[in-house]
């Protein structure tokens, strides 16, 4: 396969998908819309995965696990939960196979029809909650926090790696309060995580905000999201973190005797955050030549590469560099010393430059006699000669360099990519030609919302926290407002 | 919920749920056959995890993550993997949900039914394999070590939490090699990777061996196994490695060219463990208290409970452990102190106890007069008074010898119950008064294996890898044998 990706000017939708397919990342695979994770890309995965446990455990969180499976009746406990997510699903009706009396293969034993159809799980809410009535009794039960990494379907019929797929990965956190205080309050907790996880992980700025009524998650009260921008200029909704207030507590019947032993429902939380972060990843940082991977998150932070003729001149560099990856693995970075003498350096500095390793080394004789070694940044493809004496420092230094410049560029985009617009006119004009989010006044109804959606496919991604107040008119209906939103078209 | 557990002498089975239960390691759900894990038991699976996960990439293997669903149309392309895969599984047949118009909540809709039906993965050779096609064209991409962390379902009918459960989660290594000779070996490596995990993290002795055609898994050429013997007499397969030869590579179609620029099929091996180990681990080392952990499996090693009236004697005990919290980290003890005031001590002991956690501290303001602590360790129940000063050391040590300590009764006791025979009066009556491991001559054929698994519930558990070769007279039918087997009835 050739290793030549479309440039982003040309077509950006091609440049991603040549990207995640050509970089190893992902790719389809034979069952419609789901995807194979690919080696490169459960790595970046799981360094995601690692750092987020780590954060949900300092702040009190158990991991459990629950069932695939979701009983279809589950679904109907929740008004407004059956609406979102009681749609395109996967549904198992039976549950068995037999070989075809026919001879034609195996087929489904139609004697073996499930009384009642199980869904594959879309979220675990109700799964969740019918267990916890089991769990809660008492206020000394509470809160209850706990979290699961799993796989998830929605049977989506346009799908794209990562951003959309049918199956995904993700965590879902599901916690249990006493009071709405509380539960509001791990609400913010669990935003703020996720969003200091994208800033300061991924170098990834987003907006922290509340959803519109319209957006929010189906059964919760208030839908907090976290949104980021991409290099063509479109929203990318990268975590939420939901207040389900006592919704899901009153479907499931889950009560508990407050300290004045009197019954009360519990209240809710849940959030999450799933592969899409990849997609989301790869959009704001990569370019032309393949991925940019921020060295927090890169698999791989450090390549190094000998150039060399013979044994003599190789047994030099190894002795060099055989020390200077001690050094690097005793300051806790990652790296790799690639000495296969089946590609030819060119060839191998193509490859980390696709895969996005934030650091390449490249050493040869000279450069030893010389005591340098040539040290290239994948952020901004600019390559120094560095001693090599105190290298390993130096290279260490220059990883938290990348980390910061990447998020000061993407920031510097982003910001540059919010306007402020005050007629209908200029929100078109400035979707179309300059794209980013708009800053614009509304009405405050859905039937507004909407409206605008139809008329120019922007969407509202969010009323940021802390928005000013400020009086205003809706810029499409002229209706008095009191505050800007975002609008953007997204991913 | 009553803490306490059924005696293991008055009902093996009743004690090993209770404790499963009531020590907050799993539960049924509301779905048949499907277990919720709770925190406690998700996190030995953590554990485990982490250090197989490790395991697997010290030698060589990455990570990837392939589709739950795999075509219906799959499961049939390897003759003998449809037959021992696609008949209880749970099978997708529609996409969509919708509200039913005769208002009974939500029901199917007929429109949105699959062309072709999807199994949830029973376990994912046919949906790798046929991936495997786009990865493999040289002997330059070989070998492929893959391995995915997943939950998979088997429709199965009588269940038990660990154990036998619908779904499950699992890890299966999937690799391809360009001979049979490597294939081989990496069946191999990856069996000693378990059994070594087996014994030196789980504590828990395990038999190598192959398994007999009959209990081979479905399209491989041999399976590899280990086996372990639970504290009721009864045997666990408690991982197995399959070299599967090339018949997933000919079912699926995936060719290499050699260096010779010539076509071969690839050679595959597959390979996994499951939560069924968890399973494994409370009936190898847990008593009529609770779980008993091996300190190197164990979530938390060290639990410190403090003994005091008042917040004077409370304040003196405090800074004394938490120093003593600190020498333990330092030696990368995993250590909690419990000073919560809503339980008393007693609770806390035989809430830990009932956990497992390897080590209790106990201190109280007389103890700190007196420099020393109570130090409790749950293998052998016994209590020791020790210097505060050197604490954390000596603790550290106490956890090594609890590890063997475990690994050694274990082995004792498995040992003993490995009995030889030579006639099937003798079979019969060991199996069901001494029970445990029954060696034995077997005439190699299945027809005889049957028989003796119908009279007697025992099967042939593995052939032991390096067995004496021994000539005698199959226990049943008095033919000619060569080798010893190992029979027995098993979970």
């Amino acid at each position: 396969m050739s290793k030549e990706i479309t440039a982003r000017s040309q077509d950006y939708s091609k440049w991603y998908t040549d990207l995640v397919q050509k970089g190893g990342l992902a790719d389809y695979s034979a069952v419609k819309g789901c995807m194979v994770i690919k080696p490169h890309g459960y790595a970046i995965w799981e360094a995601m995965r690692d750092i987020l446990d780590r954060k949900f455990k300092d702040t009190g969180h158990q991991n459990a696990y629950f069932p695939l499976f979701i009983p279809k009746s589950f679904l109907s406990k929740e008004a407004a939960h059956v609406d979102g997510f009681a749609k395109e699903c996967a549904v198992v009706t039976h549950h068995r196979l037999m070989n075809d009396p026919n001879g034609g293969g195996v087929v489904v034993d139609p004697t073996a029809k499930l009384e009642e159809e199980l869904i594959v799980r879309p979220t675990s809410e109700t799964i969740i909650w019918n267990t916890y009535r089991d769990w809660i009794q008492s206020y000394r039960d509470l809160p209850l926090l706990i979290n699961q990494w799993a796989n998830v379907v929605r049977w989506e019929m346009r799908t794209r790696l990562f951003l959309r797929t049918a199956e995904f990965l993700w965590q879902e956190g599901h916690t249990a309060h006493a009071t709405a205080e509380e539960a509001i309050a791990e609400t913010t907790q669990m935003l703020n995580v996720y969003g200091d996880f994208a800033e300061q992980y991924m170098a990834m700025p987003v907006i922290r905000g509340v959803k519109t009524a319209n957006e929010r998650f189906a059964g919760a009260i208030d839908t907090y999201c976290i949104e980021a921008l991409m290099q063509d200029g479109k929203a990318l909704q990268a975590g939420t973190s939901h207040f389900l207030g006592q919704n899901f507590a009153k479907a499931f019947d889950v009560q508990f005797s407050n300290k004045e032993n009197k019954l009360e429902y519990v209240w809710a939380t849940s959030w999450g955050v799933s592969t899409r972060l990849i997609g989301g990843l790869i959009m704001t940082h990569s370019d032309d030549q393949g991925l940019v991977l921020p060295p927090r998150i890169a698999p791989l932070q450090v390549v190094i590469v000998p150039i060399f003729k013979g044994e003599e001149q190789k047994a030099l560099i190894d002795a060099k560099v055989n020390a200077l990856v001690a050094d690097l693995k005793r300051l806790g970075v990652s790296v790799k010393y690639d000495d296969s003498d089946n590609q030819r350096p060119g060839w191998k500095f193509a490859e980390y430059e696709m895969k996005g390793v934030p650091v390449r080394v490249a050493i040869g004789a000279r450069d030893i006699e010389n005591g340098v070694a040539e040290v290239a940044r994948r952020d901004e493809k600019t390559k120094e000669s560095m001693q090599l004496d105190g290298l390993a420092d130096r290279i260490q230094a220059l990883l938290e360099e990348i980390q910061q410049n990447l998020f000061n560029k993407a920031k510097a985009f982003r910001d540059s990519h919010i306007t402020r617009v005050d007629t209908f006119e200029e929100f078109q004009k400035v979707l179309d030609e300059k794209t980013g989010f708009i800053s614009a006044h509304w009405d405050g109804t859905t039937e507004t919302e909407e409206k605008i959606k139809e008329l120019t496919k922007a969407t509202i991604r969010c009323i940021p926290l802390d928005n000013p107040q400020e009086e205003g008119k809706c810029v499409l209906t002229g209706k008095p407002s009191k505050e800007r939103v975002l609008f953007a078209r997204a991913y």
